[in-house]
């Protein structure tokens, strides 16, 4: 792993992955949940919770890297656009920079949505163990 | 909602939280799966993922604020401490500020475990829709 790599992954924001996030959640508010509400407030439909990519950015950090011998030690996120159930998104994920000395990577990601539109984007530091 | 005021959430991190974070977000890395890898990186059991924290954050924005009319605008997190199945946390967040003109209110929070140690710390500005 070295500065400047990319990675890339899909992910779905699937009914599976929606409800799954209520249920460990526990959030119902009604921006996610209340078609009619979010409607209300500008939306095409209910949007998906924020925290749902942070679930995908611990996918990527504990799965889609070539070692596994890692633990996220700060992560931080922007939401730009509204992700909808359904939505197939890339991430993007750069190594920003690698700390020898404290065996420590900085990545930069984004999610893109189908229409190649930036839905979020954020930093990830993780450490080797 | 002003500034300076509190708000206090109990969590834990129970075996249906663990198991359908995992589901959801296909994170089967194994400091979180493998009891025998984590001991053997230092920890006392198998260490649950950092964004199961970042699932109870959306739960207080989303269910524990006065208001429902609310979107999460960005977020991060910083981790001290593993936290472990089990684990009950104490999650405390204070309004850091309000800016009217755009109608934000910026947080911050940490999740304390039940020796009183900080395990996670972060803030998340959310916007009133």
């Amino acid at each position: 792993m070295v500065q400047g790599q990319q990675f890339r992954q899909s992910f779905r924001v699937t009914d599976k992955v929606y409800n799954g996030f209520i249920q460990i959640s526990g959030d119902n508010n009604p921006l996610h949940t209340n078609e009619a509400f979010a409607m209300s407030k500008g939306f095409r439909g209910r949007v998906m919770h924020g925290n749902i990519l942070n679930c995908f950015v611990s996918f990527f950090i504990g799965e889609c890297l070539p070692i596994k011998n890692v633990i996220i030690h700060a992560q931080s996120i922007k939401y730009a656009l509204p992700v909808y159930l359904d939505d197939e998104l890339e991430f993007v994920a750069e190594i920003e920079g690698y700390y020898e000395s404290v065996h420590t990577y900085e990545f930069k990601f984004y999610f893109k949505n189908a229409d190649g539109k930036k839905v979020a984007k954020g930093e990830v530091q993780i450490g080797v163990i």
